[in-house]
C-alpha cells in the first residue's frame, strides 16, 4: 500500500468536498485498511475529494473514453496510471453483483471527523443574499444497512444536512455498497462515528441542537413539532425505531403524517422526506 | 396449478386491501403464471388480501410460532395446509438472498386494472368527518427496478395516492423483490401496466387530473407548481428523467428544491418526497 499522503490545497472552495479536521490520535494510528469504490458518480466524487487516496483506478474501455477527461482533471498528474480493465477484471476484483459502470478505486476510509470538530465548523450561507444556513445534523440509532446509510448520505448532500453520526457499534462502516447508494455524496457530507449515542446527544444540546426524534407513535406531526434552529434528527432502526436510552435523550419526538396500514416507511425514505420538511418547506 | 378462484366477499371496508374491478379481456385469458412472495410483511398482507390466491405457503418454525395465528385469521379454512420450512427449503425455493424471515407465498400476479376503472373508483373519504382525500396517481415513465417501484408503491401507500401506472413494456413485472421493498403495500395500492403512456396521460387530464411531471431542470419547485386538485405525478427513470414525448405531454414541470452538487435523488426518494408535499404538507 502507498504510504503517499492525500494531496491537499486544491479544495474547490464553494460546492467542493467538505472534511472537517482530522483527529489526531486516528492520524497518528496505524495504516486504515483499503477498499473498492464503484459506479461513475462515488468514482469521480472521490477523484476529486483531495483528502481520497487513489491507489488503483480501473476503468473499462467505455469508461475511459466517457470519463477519462474529467478524471485527469481531478487529478492531474498524481493519479496512479488508470488501468484499463475487461469485465472479467471487475468482477475478479469487486463484490458479487456490484453495478461499477466502468470504474472502480481502491482507496481507504476517510479520517473520521470527532464532534467537537463538526460541531465547530458551521456550513457556509445558504445563498448569494449570505440568508444563514440552518443547522442540521443527522444521527443513526443502530441503523446498519449500508444501502440505508448511503441514501441517507444522498438525501443529507440533497437537502443540506452538514453530517450523519453513527455509534462506533452497531453502524455500517465505509463500503463500495455505502458509497454507491450515496451517489457520490460520501465526499460532501461528514459521515462519523460517535462512541456514545446518549452522550452525543448531550453533545449536540450542549451545542444549542434540538434533539428530534422520528417516533411513529408520537403525537405531534414533524411540521408540528419542528421548533426551528439547530437540530439533530434523530433516526431509529426500521422495525425496532429509537432504542429507550435514545428516546429519552430526545427534546422532541415527532411523526411523519402517513396513514395505515402501511403507515411505517423506510428509515432512508423518513430520513429524506423529514429532511426535505425541516430544510426545504 | 389450482384453478381455484380466489375468495371474494370478506373484504374489510375500511384500512382493507383494495383492487379495482377485474378487466374482463385478461379474467378470460390463460392462467397468470406463478410467482413466490416471502418476507414478513409482503406475505402477511398477501395472505389478508382475499384476491390473492395462495398455492403453497412455506413458514419456518420461529415463524410459524410468531404469525400462526394472523395466518389462521386471514385464511380460515381455506389455505394450503402451511408447510414447515427449514432454511435450506427456503434457499432452495427463493432466488439467492431474498430476505424471507421465515415466510414464503406462491400465489399469482393480481389481476391487472384497466384505467377506467381506476379513474371510476374514487377513493374514500379521508377521515371520520368526511373531507374528500385528494385523488393522487402516479405514472413511472421507465422506472424498471423492481425495489424502486416496491418502493414507490410503499410511499404511496403511506402518503394515500391511489394507484401507480407504468407502460406495459419497460416496466417491472410484480415480484417477489417488488413485493418486499412495497413491504404489504402492493395489495392495498393498485399497480397497473398501461399500453401507451402518452394516451394515458390524456385519459388522465380528460378525467380532470393535471398531469405533473417532476423534471430537475423545471424553473419552479414543486410546491411553487401544484395546482392543487386530481394530479398524477410523472416520474422519468433515474439519470435520464422523462423522455421528451412523456415531458411534452404534461401540463407542467416541477422540480424538487434540492443542491448542487447532489441534486438528484433516486426516484423512490424523489417520488416519496413528492408524495409527501403533494398529499400531507
Amino acid at each position: 500500500m502507498s504510504k503517499r499522503k492525500p494531496p491537499h490545497g486544491r479544495r474547490p472552495a464553494p460546492a467542493g468536498p467538505r472534511r472537517p479536521p482530522v483527529k489526531s490520535a486516528r492520524r497518528g494510528g496505524g495504516e486504515p485498511g483499503s477498499l473498492w469504490l464503484y459506479g461513475a458518480h462515488p468514482v469521480l466524487a472521490a477523484l476529486a475529494n483531495p483528502a481520497r487516496p487513489c491507489r488503483r483506478l480501473l476503468l473499462s474501455a467505455e469508461a475511459a473514453r466517457r470519463h477519462g477527461a474529467a478524471v485527469a482533471v481531478a487529478r492531474p498528474g498524481d493519479t496512479p496510471v488508470p488501468e484499463t480493465a475487461t469485465p472479467q477484471k471487475f468482477a475478479e476484483t469487486l463484490p458479487d453483483g456490484a453495478v461499477h459502470q466502468g470504474l472502480a478505486m481502491l482507496t481507504a476510509p476517510l479520517a473520521e471527523a470527532a464532534l467537537a470538530d463538526i460541531l465547530a465548523n458551521a456550513p457556509g450561507s445558504e445563498n448569494a443574499a449570505g440568508a444563514p444556513r440552518r443547522r442540521l445534523i443527522v444521527v443513526l440509532d443502530q441503523v446498519t444497512d449500508p444501502h440505508n446509510v448511503g441514501a441517507i448520505l444522498r438525501s443529507a448532500a440533497a437537502f443540506g444536512a452538514e453530517a450523519v453520526l453513527a455509534p462506533s457499534r452497531h453502524a455500517a462502516p465505509e463500503s463500495g455498497a455505502l458509497a454507491k447508494a450515496a451517489s457520490g455524496a460520501l465526499e460532501h457530507v461528514t459521515y462519523a462515528r460517535v462512541g456514545n449515542l446518549a452522550r452525543c446527544l448531550e453533545d449536540l444540546k450542549a451545542a444549542g441542537f434540538w434533539c428530534l426524534g422520528l417516533a411513529g407513535d408520537a403525537e405531534k406531526t414533524l411540521a408540528e413539532a419542528d421548533p426551528g434552529g439547530p437540530l439533530a434528527l434523530v433516526l431509529g432502526a426500521e422495525g425496532d425505531g429509537l432504542r429507550r436510552l435514545t428516546r429519552e435523550s430526545c427534546d422532541i419526538l415527532a411523526r411523519l403524517p402517513t396513514r395505515e396500514p402501511i403507515s411505517a416507511l423506510n428509515v432512508s425514505t423518513a430520513a429524506a422526506v423529514a429532511l426535505y420538511q425541516l430544510l426545504a418547506v
